[in-house]
């Protein structure tokens, strides 16, 4: 594959142009919108108007006039709209942590089964809230490697807590295989979207999802730490209530009575005052979705990933590189993950020479595959950075050595 | 008092041209600076910067080139000097919801007594979000009306959950005292300083103050449902688990390993990834306070709340109009606030006519006096609006009735 062929499947692209809606600096090429979506230039605007002409000019009746009440609910239904839920089922609040605490908390209180269910080396942050959560609420939080898991799956199971996308491998389960048999087995099913929603298609009424959450800065390009969101299927809504009970998830907030009677609808799992600023990048940014078929991008998405593979394939492979994320596309999410014995050392020379993928400990780096942005030149471009980096030895180079905190 | 008279106070005060730092509408009179604070000047520019030079042009390495890792806590430090706290015990995380969430959990673990203590009539996400923990920690919650507050602390006590400026009625505790009373019997206090941080002098330190939660978007200025704070005692600081373990309070997050260990200090009270555009709007909100001498600025207050309540008291009285708020400064905070039968109406005859009070169910209209942009000839013409309004009735119009939602 030369540089000529990938320029050709580029302009042969038909979802080329959306790579103008963000904001890219020339000099870098951007693997990392798995962790930190890139700015799309809507929000440059939507941002200067939501400071100086909501907050500034209409003060404290913008949450009227300029609907800020209605936002979580408002982007909530956007977001539906990508995952294959219903408007209504879907809202916009708190951090991925938080809401899945709220759905954990209220979920387990249908069962009195004594087992939450995870995996191990799920996202480090959904195991600790689900520690957190069966601390207090007396369950027994078992964290099992992959191939035991559905195995483990019966009757003393009460809620199993899944990421559909591993943030690392970026190994994808089948979601509705997997709900069918804790649902069989009497168990619910939480997922974690944040690798998913924005990446691959989702349908979660379609694969009779009941509870998920997920992130709002990741593909979903709502800026650094966008608020999140939370899905509930309408069958529940009655019957969940979030054990933080802040006062926009009250059924009347502004009639401040002292006692909580909860919203009806999705409505009831908001908690305080949500940041508003953080909120209306991140409708802009679902915005840069507007007219995009979601099985189109994923098509791209791999493609992408196939040449990316190939490509490491051919000149990578023999400097101790070797992927880790499944080959079949009905098996991973939207990045490439490798493992390398100096995947730190590797990912800094990359990013000092302008690819910026990210190191997940202890040993893997990662290249997020953004169709909506990202073309085949620039998967060449990347590959054959790291062709030279390897083939030269150049992370060897002291500065690029791991020490201290790494984000 | 002639409108000249007030004039000349303005043209003496030194705190007057604080005013310039915030953008406020020509044909408004802002006295709701105590529901949302208006917009710094120096905001805008912040806010740009952040968007497109750090999101837009660093994207994930803004992390750490910007320091948006470090913004929980050196924010944090900034509040800290407002509320005589140590840099290290403030932290700003999540909404003032969440955060109380936080408190009333791990504090509520130190003790093995069975009443959670509170007012009625305290703001109601407050009094929610304790019912919410109360029901999980199977702890017995209390409410009762103030004048039997402090009788009721005893040996069954907990905690005790106060604010210490009443929303409504600007009614203060004192916090030195009270915290003494509760600690005498073997409680411990949470302090809600929502109404009193940038407002009110405080010194936590000083009056032996364990533990605090307040609100970003008030009096800070940090923009519409900015993030919130959290104050624990140094003391504490290795006695407390948070509930929700999100990763940013592990003590190494990017290990991502399973088991959770809590950070050390306060950081342990950080969740999820914190929205980082309204985090930074706060910073400059925060930052409104520079050089700024809280003494000085509470004498302000002291002085907007004569000339106000003497000039209703004169021109407004008998209209119906009563005060609700204490006339000693040491018992109140910075609002005005009055009874009226037709409260609703008359705030938004006010709002027409340009003076923003609001509304609090049932009967009461609020006035937010924030000396940090507010002068005298302001309070002169919201109170001779206010007299106009009463004297012709012009609240009575029909479009001023009361309907549907109000914010």
């Amino acid at each position: 594959m030369t540089p000529e062929a990938v320029k050709a499947r580029d302009a042969a692209d038909p979802l080329r142009p959306l790579r103008d809606r963000f904001l890219l600096p020339d000099d870098l090429l951007y693997f990392d919108g798995n962790s930190l979506g890139p700015l799309p230039k809507a929000t440059i605007a939507a941002q200067r108007e939501a400071v100086a002409s909501q907050w500034g000019a209409e003060l404290v009746g913008a949450w009227n006039k300029s609907d800020w009440i209605g936002a979580p609910r408002r982007i909530g239904a956007r977001i539906a709209a990508l995952i294959g839920a219903k408007p209504h089922e879907v809202i916009v609040a708190d951090s991925t942590s938080v809401n899945l605490f709220k759905l954990l908390v209220a979920a387990a209180a249908l069962s009195d089964r004594p087992v939450l269910l995870s995996e191990a080396g799920n996202f480090h942050t959904d195991l600790h809230i689900a520690s957190g959560a069966a601390d207090l609420l007396g369950l027994r939080l078992e964290i099992v490697e992959r191939p035991a898991l559905e195995g483990r799956i019966g009757g003393d199971t009460n809620l199993l807590l899944l990421t559909h996308v591993h943030y690392r491998t970026a190994e994808r389960f089948d979601m509705a295989a997997v709900t069918a048999r804790a649902r069989d087995a009497g168990a619910r099913t939480i997922w974690d979207l944040s690798h998913s929603a924005g990446a691959v298609p989702l349908d979660l009424a379609g694969d009779k999802v009941e509870l998920a959450i997920g992130c709002g800065y990741k593909y979903l390009n709502g800026g650094p730490g966008a608020p999140a969101f939370l899905y509930v299927a309408e069958s529940l809504h009655d019957r969940l209530i979030s054990p933080l009970r802040g006062w926009l998830g009250h059924r009347a907030p502004f009639d401040f009575v002292d006692d909580y009677i909860p919203a009806t609808g999705i409505d009831r799992f908001l908690a305080g005052t949500p940041p508003i600023l953080s909120l209306l990048a991140l409708e802009s940014g679902v915005a840069a979705f507007e007219g995009v078929d979601m099985g189109a991008l994923w098509a791209k998405s791999v493609a992408l990933f196939d040449l990316f593979f190939d490509l490491a394939e051919a000149s990578c492979a023999g400097h101790g590189l070797e992927c880790i994320s499944p080959r079949d596309p009905m098996r991973r999410g939207s990045h490439i993950a490798f493992r390398h014995p100096h995947a730190f050392a590797l990912c800094q020379a990359l990013i000092e020479s302008g690819v910026i993928g990210d190191f997940r400990a202890p040993d893997a780096i990662r290249f997020g595959l953004t169709p909506l942005y990202l073309g085949f030149e620039d998967v060449w471009r990347a590959v054959d950075t790291m062709r030279e980096i390897l083939e030269t030895g150049r992370w060897r180079e002291p500065r690029f050595a791991r020490r201290g905190r790494v984000t």
